[in-house]
């Protein structure tokens, strides 16, 4: 048996044990080389080929197309959240941000400080518990480009198809909750950026996959560190990677790639999350916070009838092996994150565990 | 008999052997939690101990007084290039540099897109083969600050004592190639950064102590990731930190405490440089190319003859398990990067070789 519980943490998250397992080898010595992964330069042909790699399994996963960059970058989503503007939103010029929790006004924050932001939507009336329809968003007229996030922890919310901005406008997502849980359309966007520490692997590494006519429109004069191009035309390697959390995320596209791809990926997240908003939609006790069509397949967030009785059932499942379930202060209650790694296992025994607490504090 | 061999790589370096146990273990189970380093929440209590201690370990190793923050950031070194004048140095001041080699020309470079760069002193004429004597070195009238490059790397030099900036002048270091290689006078500098995957863990983490007066002169309009006080006032958890890589920084604290803390790495590593450079200089065949007294003890520089000798030479050390030799395009020939994790077994069998291959190829 294993010494290692259900982690639903919203992230840094569970990772998969077969990845662990390499990377515990790998950490001592890679490929026979007599050197650990985390001591290889990033220059010697053991990390070539570890990048490499990365890069072209994740180019086959999501089916990205030579016209886009993938780059492994440092810094997470808040960094890329000021890199964008920086880059893309002169002064006198409107970015568009459709606004669905407290990611995307961060977002917003470090944009205001370069151009003008236009709030295309907000969910923020009903506390970020849905995402807004089309009908229900506007665009401004010309717009560098259209920012969204893809899916909001705190929240429980998910957007299940991708907005559409005016023709011409790129799309950029922050997708760092989401990201390869499903088939990703490409094409759709001129880019999208994810902290790896959700599905990808450790944090300390950003994945993005970005147009490469929008990686040479980006602002010329900024610090060489925060032009897009700089990375594009060094394979990533303009300066010391984070070699380790790219060797973990190589790792988990071969994992992704095994179980096979982005849509088995799919699939598997939708039937684990059902596991769990099946049992909350026939629960008198427990009730989920996010509208139905909103609701993420990567967090589900809902309450427990009153406080102490949540305080009760943290504590509980704490000590039946499932940790990191607490919701986050803005919602509150429970949140169950069931990431890419997250076995169905961890979903069934998290159910296992409601019934009975139901059955222990009958609701009414 | 182990099966790793000496890796005498510039960066990212060889690793203490027992933080690399430590990392396998703990990187499946953590302190008994179940759950491996790299999937704790950064705001939860395993990892909030983890990045606690590290903290005070560091303080600790280095005697670093309370007016200094101590941040673990991302980007490394090239991210501090810009960081710095970003935040110091106002268009219409000065800032001074003190250039020993490429890294210096490289944050050189960032500086002069925020103000003016006096350089105060340069090596270049010979191929950044010395340290500048304080008589060839004249600071500007009044400077926002003083930065210098206390290891070079690529050319095998080091600053054996700080430069000395005007009275209240703040003294900036970039010492990524020999931080805490040696006892550090914290209280001469105004900050001191260094990417972590030399002395310190692997790449991906940046060390930064800095004295809280310059934290809050840092200009307040800059986006929220790139403002020194975002992450000293959030304890480097502003946003999702590089947990892996605080974690093994942390654990290469403990391991360097055990083995009797700076001063001790001090002596280790003099000693491992002198059987180098004893035998260096007592060899017809092969000759260190930077000045006597400005030879660095963490990275020995040598040239052995001919460019044909030297490649012999190269292929002839991996095949005895000896790697990472090879010096950089600037200066050529070998390099032997003995920082603190490199046993003086590993000096030992270099120079065994040495002296076997001299005899093997004796000079004129």
């Amino acid at each position: 048996m294993s010494d290692r519980i259900f982690n639903f943490g919203a992230g840094p998250g569970t990772l998969p044990e077969p990845v662990l397992t390499a990377a515990r080898r790998d950490l001592w010595n890679i490929a026979g080389s007599g050197i650990g992964i985390a001591e290889h330069s990033h220059r010697g042909k053991v990390f070539d080929a570890v990048i490499a790699e990365a890069e072209q399994d994740c180019r086959e996963l999501a089916g990205i197309p030579d016209e886009y960059d993938v780059l492994f970058l440092q810094g997470g989503a808040s960094m890329q959240f000021a890199m964008v503007p920086m880059n893309f939103l002169p002064e006198g010029k409107t970015a568009d941000y459709l606004v669905t929790g407290v990611w995307s006004e961060k977002a917003v924050k470090e944009a205001r400080a370069f151009g003008t932001v236009h709030e295309a939507c907000s969910s923020k009336d009903r506390n970020h518990c849905y995402i807004p329809p089309a009908d229900a968003t506007s665009f401004s007229a010309a717009p560098v480009y259209a920012h969204f996030t893809t899916n909001n922890t705190i929240y429980g919310t998910q957007w299940h198809s991708e907005p559409v901005p005016p023709a011409g406008v790129p799309l950029i997502a922050d997708a760092s909750s989401d990201i390869f849980s499903r088939p990703l359309e490409i094409a759709r966007y001129g880019m999208i950026y994810a902290g790896a520490q959700k599905n990808l692997g450790p944090s300390g590494v950003t994945l993005i996959i970005m147009r490469k006519d929008l990686v040479e429109q980006g602002a010329a004069s900024l610090p060489t560190m925060l032009q897009y191009r700089t990375h594009a035309k060094n394979r990533s390697l303009y300066n010391t990677p984070p070699t380790f959390g790219i060797y973990m995320m190589g790792q988990v596209f071969k994992w992704i790639r095994e179980r096979g791809g982005l849509e088995a990926m799919r699939e598997s997240n939708e039937a684990k999350a059902r596991i769990i908003y099946d049992y909350l939609d026939s629960s008198r006790l427990f009730r989920g916070t996010a509208d139905r069509e909103a609701r993420s397949f990567m967090n589900v967030c809902f309450r427990a009838g009153s406080e102490e009785l949540e305080k009760a059932f943290l504590a509980e499942a704490s000590e039946r092996g499932m940790a990191g379930l607490k919701g986050h202060r803005a919602v509150g209650g429970i949140r169950a994150s069931i990431y890419n790694a997250m076995p169905a296992e961890g979903c069934e025994a998290l159910v296992a565990f409601m019934r009975e607490f139901e059955k222990a504090h009958p609701a009414g």
